[in-house]
């Protein structure tokens, strides 16, 4: 409730500051007897470091370790602690903000809330925070690919230049997966690398587009009303702190159509339009038909609560804030001030973006999952 | 938990089914020895009724009694419990739905998982169930008005048609008071009426976008990292059934945008660019130096905590889904059926959606208040 | 969190002050499709009703009316909100009671909290608050009878007069249901009910014990380590208004003896010792063998986790503070008062707390046998 | 909810495995600006450590590592994770009982209710959880200092012998401190440690009480109904592993006695009967006046809030369950076996369970003390 908790049976609490000691997170409620290997977890942070093209140049080790709630390979049912130390941190780059404002950052909000703020890389107002929760996700992965549901996401855009969307021509999601920007298509790839490149020298900064797929959800998942599947979703994503905006189905263009356009028509025994990977006997109660549906427009949930087609949805990142152009801005005792932002800084964050989008998900849906246990008798 | 309770300090617990008994909740958390008048609860339940073009023709009346925690005229600290009868039940509409689902609705997603469902006019799914969140709205707008804060919503666009932005000339707050579709502009409010009738004539419906703002916010307000403000707008406006996205400040439109462009600079000293309603003299913590920004793409919040800018945001509304056209759906028996949706049905839900996007984000601006007060020493 | 909601999955909220309109609560998360039928509130409101020895003339007709959550005699996995008007109030008994402090009460501890309080029967801090809290419970109750759970109350002391206990000689549990003082041994009951006719004539009230056994648990509830089904239970209790202590099994005499006596020998193949009740092929998980227990010391619970054999806890409740005599108080200018105290009160409230015990039983081993679902993949 | 976390604004996760590589907390909510030296953690997880007489031999050197929220001596408000290797496992002590479940410990209800088991020294359920707990407790305690409020617990007494209490001849607190029996009392401290030389002898354990005294607490602490600050501390009591009771104030005797004898008189201005050491000018409401009163029979609690006397509790604890004689028991396959405890085990847990006690109690505290500033306007 102070905020660093997420989820209710399936509950992860960060904690960590850029330059402090360590990372790390506590994943209580993950059920017992889940077999359970470091190395994914592993494999996800190793998704989230730098390296790609407009990404910053501190490089962590991002080394986990597990320090409980793990046994002989298998979850206890205890919380599972997993630990990041930082060791890259350069923080005398961060000297001379210990008394300004950065531009488009937290930097002073944190001050009015707090009092106090580490200045140091953003403490925890930093995108460094979000190794926890990669480390966190990977172990909702674990649950969810036990139950069959695979979370996928990939840069849909970046600085306006769209890749194209899943179903159109030329989308290819092993693309996205081997390129460094995350593009489902390698032809966009090279476009928006040559963006970045030119922004990189102009010392200017993008923003971007997320997509996000979730496939073999079982309908029936979400809370209604408050805790609805899309409701958790648009509050894991805005969680975010560059994320300015959420989408999902067809979105903001649903509020330019017409409801005969818009209404999925549910379709008894036809093939699903969007998501072969949905099990063929999904766990119905007793007496409810399979239903699937001719399109998705909805995005895979109505009134909140999972169709069993795909869940979609697009997430809007605002650019990275730390440009490298002096900036107008203001110091500690209230007076205008010139910036130059030191340190190390991607220029785009969207592509390492995605593996936490892809671990919000996975943490939304695998308390859903438990929680979908109590709804009936 | 089981989804119905909004808010952690400030908590709000809904109840009712459509065709149920009556509707209702209950406000735990309002602090003490706030005058609450019922005539303010009465005043937004008004708001929210039907009555303008495109709605439908049940109409209730709405009535709501407070039934504890409030004692000559002031709260006791004790919860609030509100209720409202429903009184204008036509259920025998709905006898022929009880075994199929209609396109677009949570029939079948609410048996998928429940195993049962009261089909009579949507029961729990229906936007009816906002009227509960109305009332508790009200008593959170209560205790943000002690606070200096307000918060304004109105429709900037159905079905295509586009209403002046706040800033934009015509833009004209009182107007969308004045007109029953809460458009801030007569000319377009005019020409949406006409877009009405036409999909009056032809047995469809409409979707639309609602603007909000909230002024009045003392900077420092949400809880890093996971309830933060826009976490939590997000969450209650996606927790609304026909919403499918929201977006803060620039948005979606960020997203193809450079850093260059996108930072609001920290202007010590200047007036506030779009907000005239912010306290001159807020609560910050010692030492921290009052700043106010140039501009506000960043929508009022940086890093989930308010900057003391206006709040703002927009959200999109699917058309509803309940036409007056033959469509394709299934019935229980997971059996092909044409489908003619009886009952009575808004057009466009957006104009009475106004006080609901009011009400929600009163309720998490009130919550995230008293959560402040815990924040420093 | 505000204090009027207990449980997470299946969570009650309640409200209602004394001498306000009505009494209520909302049911959050009982899950779908459990048969309910109201009788089986109105029987558990009418166990607590005043009527025998001891028992204020203060009757309220506690008839409850279901809002919502229930259709077609089922209930739907949204919430059950229950209403009970009051409509005995005498509140001009208190008139006098507005800027007095009564001894034993909450009067002034509620001011200093809230700065204003319903001085009327003692508002929200009356026992008559507790009716909302026994109408929830019979939801739990049904809910529990569907695993096979009960859960059973009796007096076992009234002012130092204690009745035999389970197990010993002369205990008859339905001559506990039988007699209104609910003491398990017709001639303790006639001895009880000579001592508070004593204490009628002297003015003066009396404390007591209630024993609560919940048979037909199976082995495995509670949440390890702050979640224990001791630690909720403790929690349950203490909530109540006169509750001053309680202990498990063998409980404080535990502490004077050692572990050769008090450790519960595993019996595997042999009977129960304390419950025949227990379902003889109870859902361990895969490779865990069914353990009885030759004793029952611990109450029924080992590590905060169920055993399987009966639950069974006392509860100490102190003497009714209202007392028919005159007593030395302060007033709102904090001056020394004299006071006697008018209106309709109990002589001893024992009785009538065994069915608000069982019902705050209920509520946790309902929310807790959901949880529990939870606990392994 | 799945059970490690306690607190609802100061909330505090615990993990850990008493033979895993650590145990750990995250305290999260504790407010900004809170000077915190590391040594204050050190001196309370000295208090916890073995070394007495009858003690276990494993002593861990219960290093204490702030991860995360401490920044230049001061909080953050961001999370605090502390970590505590755990260096002296003996865990090869334990290969016997893998599949043998030791009796009065939790080793078959955690498989009962999870299906898996670290057997490794009763991997969670161990006492050496306890260790995360007073290290958040150190926490709490330096936020209830800066209020004024403290926290102490004493052993009243072991197997039955019992020392003074408060206010008794011979009662003498910094006695208590001294020795490592932590009985207030020289002389009774002398025949236990007899009595537990005895039990050494023949293999034996033994249990106790502990009694726990918070002196400063201001009026108005305590969120009824549910959240009540006797429901929390029996919470946090009957969280601990062995507790099997507690009572407040007069406790199990109020349920023996009378109103006319258990009745706190309001005493305006007189001197506070039991508690010197309460502010002189407490944060009262507006027009509410100062009340004390002449005894303190409901221990400081009356209606679920404080009363500004001091908070008094006493815990009973079950006799440690590891014994150093043959046993009977079952295995894995539900066959009786003969089993006699290997490792270093306790005879007494009760003075090590003080600082564990204090801790519990100032995680109560500092929560109600930060929920109570939300309950008035």
């Amino acid at each position: 409730m102070a905020g660093n908790t997420f989820g209710d049976l399936f509950a992860v609490t960060t904690f960590g500051e850029s330059h402090g000691p360590a990372m790390g997170c506590v994943v209580d409620g993950c059920p017992a007897g889940l077999p359970l290997d470091i190395e994914i977890i592993r494999r996800d942070l190793r998704r989230r470091r730098p390296g790609g093209p407009g990404s910053t140049t501190r490089i962590e080790a991002d080394e986990p370790e597990i320090l409980s709630g793990v046994f002989q390979g298998k979850t206890l049912g205890t919380p599972i602690a997993i630990l990041i130390r930082n060791t890259s941190q350069h923080s005398a780059d961060y000297d001379k903000l210990r008394d300004l404002y950065r531009p488009g950052h937290a930097d002073w909000t944190w001050e009015a809330k707090y009092g106090v703020r580490d200045h140091r890389g953003g403490g925890r107002s930093s995108g460094r925070e979000t190794v926890s929760r990669v480390a966190a996700g990977a172990v909702a992965r674990a649950l969810l690919a036990a139950s069959g549901i695979t979370v996928r996401a990939w840069t849909a855009a970046i600085a306006g230049i769209e890749a194209p969307g899943q179903g159109e021509a030329g989308f290819d999601l092993d693309e996205a997966e081997g390129n460094p920007l995350r593009v489902p298509h390698r032809e966009t790839a090279g476009r928006i690398l040559a963006e970045i490149e030119r922004l990189r020298a102009s010392g200017d900064s993008a923003g971007g587009i997320v997509t996000c797929s979730a496939a073999g959800l079982p309908p029936g998942l979400g809370e209604p009303v408050f805790g609805k599947l899309d409701a958790r979703i648009a509050s894991a994503m805005l969680s975010l702190g560059a994320a300015k905006g959420i989408e999902f189905g067809a979105g903001f263009k649903a509020a330019e159509s017409f409801g005969s356009e818009q209404n999925d028509r549910p379709a008894p025994g036809c093939a699903p339009a969007v998501d072969p990977r949905r099990p063929a006997a999904p766990a119905l109660p007793d007496g409810v038909p399979d239903i699937r549906y001719r399109t998705n427009n909805a995005g895979g949930v109505l009134g909140g609560i999972s169709t069993g087609m795909s869940l979609e949805f697009r997430v809007a990142f605002k650019p990275v804030p730390s440009i490298m152009r002096q900036q107008e801005t203001a110091d500690r005792r209230g007076i205008a001030r010139q910036l130059v932002i030191p340190g190390r800084h991607d220029i785009c964050i969207v592509p390492r973006v995605v593996p936490v989008v892809e671990a919000m998900t996975a943490l939304v849906l695998a308390d859903l999952l438990l929680l979908q246990r109590a709804s009936r008798v």
